[in-house]
């Protein structure tokens, strides 16, 4: 029989609320002879402000005997900014290799969004997960008087790039429209541009059937904003692909909606799926959290571990409660209920 | 008498057509007592294809004796990425320390927007000229292997980063809403991070009728789109505020409108006007490119001149062209001569 191990990490704000959402949906759409075991992590502000800790190495070994792991939220405005991001989010993508951070968009009937006209929204951004400047690199010297100089380094290698590249060409060659955009500023960083541009134009030779083009990260705003049909599948960079990915939420329904899967397509460590949305702090223990995130963040970990029927399912009960939502408001468990009835149905 | 002492650089695609109506509109506006001296320099990819030059140092002490210097655009598909961006472009803004990069973003009534309901959009963006990612600091070793690496180091300086937050402490404190939002990235990239957030803290005690705030890059845009009118004056980043400014362009009436100033404010150098949007091969010569962020460039000139009653006759030249243009189809030259007649008149 089957099971799935599942590490629970629920955070701070909102991160508890929603991941109980999405849990009672996992645990909707299974089926029976799936055993589902999940254990609870306390990671997040409250841990940090007892013991000092965001991460231990035991912390570490513990995660890595699951599967996967669910993600509310973390962080709190308690905590000086950059703590919890460095010492537990980004160290968990970097330790367990996420190097494929994929952000789907796509626009549900129904939902409302900024854009003028609804247009269509439906495309995936593979966002680089483990290198660029995300690395950490850089420093500071005669740090608080007026010499200081402060640096940030960019790393970049082809081992990294190609990798994320040919995942993405993969993803895209899958989809019916197989275009993928490749987005940069190669014009300006010219030496992580010629790499990320060369590698993509020799993965392309590969991929035949794919259309490509590129645009600079500036000019990909623009789109966005102007004709996000034109996107299929982007694959960038680890700071351009966060930057974009919260706008191409915002165009395409909100960071309400918003999933994200932080994947390690070897499956050597555990791939970490989480809403993009943050702890928001501000509406905690209200029930006012939308968990759609969540539920199709667990969507994706039920793909990654080979559920498509299942994920298809969550993701086609989001879509039919999103298009009869209308202007109802309901609570956090209201939402998770309707959409758990749904899979189960 | 007084006199303007300016040099024109048409550069490539469309850069001459719209430098043309700019010129038309200055001419217009400027008091009879006034003497407009210009000289026209050949910069851009014909002149590097016929010299492989793109910019010397016989041409930047050319440039020197100049006021300012009104740009069309440069860039052209024939030259690869990089070689106009950074041997012409981002070699004068370094050389002639254009530090504060003036981004006006304002939506005019009746100009159409992507975004629905028409909001409220009247801000601008200080945008880092002289640092961070845009240094050409970095390089690749094993360059074209599958063992390449690839650096970009964005340099940070407090020097560099006072001067631009306290220009813009000072264009917050003359706006009636007084309001400076500091935009980057201070949770991943903490180094440049706390340079940029301390700096901007310690200035803050300076002007306490300044309201400030701070956002993420990636929160950045998500408010651009869904609610702009949160934004009085933003300050960031060379890298960033290239990202941002693209995007404010786009939900504030288009490139078509977007007018920057490269701006040196000890006038120690020549400042550089130059319309946002690039060079536009596929329309060149044609007649329909949109001169109006160049008008409004010249207006950002005129202002730093000290001609500020003729800046803002420009822009409420525009703002009354924009208001009343409707769906009609104008030439470059139309739409050029449509405000020379009303700053004139
Ligand atoms: C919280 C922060 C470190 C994180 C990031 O920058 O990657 C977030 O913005 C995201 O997109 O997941
Ligand atoms: C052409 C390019 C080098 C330039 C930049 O990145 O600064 C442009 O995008 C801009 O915003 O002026």
């Amino acid at each position: 029989s089957r099971s799935i191990n599942l590490a629970l990490i629920p955070g701070d704000g909102i991160g508890p609320e929603v991941v109980a959402q999405g849990l009672k949906v996992l645990s909707a759409v299974l089926p029976q002879d799936v055993k589902l075991e999940t254990k609870e992590f306390d990671f997040g502000a409250k841990r940090y402000h007892a013991t000092g800790e965001t991460l231990t190495d035991a912390d570490v070994e513990a995660l890595k005997q699951y599967e996967a792991i669910l993600l509310g939220a973390i962080g709190d405005p308690s905590v000086p900014s950059g703590v919890l991001e460095r010492g537990f989010l980004l160290k968990l993508r970097f330790l367990f290799d996420h190097h494929v951070n994929l952000r789907p968009s796509k626009l549900m009937p129904g939902v409302s969004t900024p854009l003028k006209g609804q247009p269509e929204i439906d495309f995936i951004v593979i966002r680089e997960g483990t290198e660029g400047p995300y690395t950490g690199n850089g420093g500071s010297i005669r740090t608080g008087t007026p010499q200081e100089v402060a640096t940030e380094v960019s790393v970049n290698t082809a081992f990294g790039v190609e990798r994320v590249v040919r995942d993405a060409f993969a993803r895209a060659q899958a989809r019916p429209r197989k275009k993928l955009t490749l987005v940069h500023k190669n014009n300006v960083l010219s030496f992580a541009g010629h790499l990320w541009t060369n590698i993509f134009n020799k993965v392309a030779a590969e991929f035949p059937d794919v259309t490509t083009d590129y645009l600079h990260v500036d000019a990909a705003t623009i789109f966005l904003v102007t004709d996000p049909a034109r996107f299929d599948v982007i694959v960038t960079d680890n700071l351009f692909g966060d930057i974009i990915t919260d706008l191409a939420a915002a165009v395409s329904g909100g960071i309400g909606v918003a999933a994200s899967g932080n994947i390690n397509p070897s499956r050597e460590f555990p791939s970490m799926f989480e809403p993009v949305h943050g702890s928001a702090p501000d509406i905690a223990g209200q029930g006012k959290a939308d968990p759609t995130a969540t539920v199709l963040s667990v969507a994706l970990l039920l793909r990654h571990l080979g559920y498509e029927a299942e994920a298809v399912r969550i993701e086609d009960a989001v879509s039919a409660d999103l298009s009869e939502r209308g202007d109802t408001t309901r609570t956090t468990e209201e939402i998770g209920d309707a959409l758990a009835g749904r899979v189960a149905g």
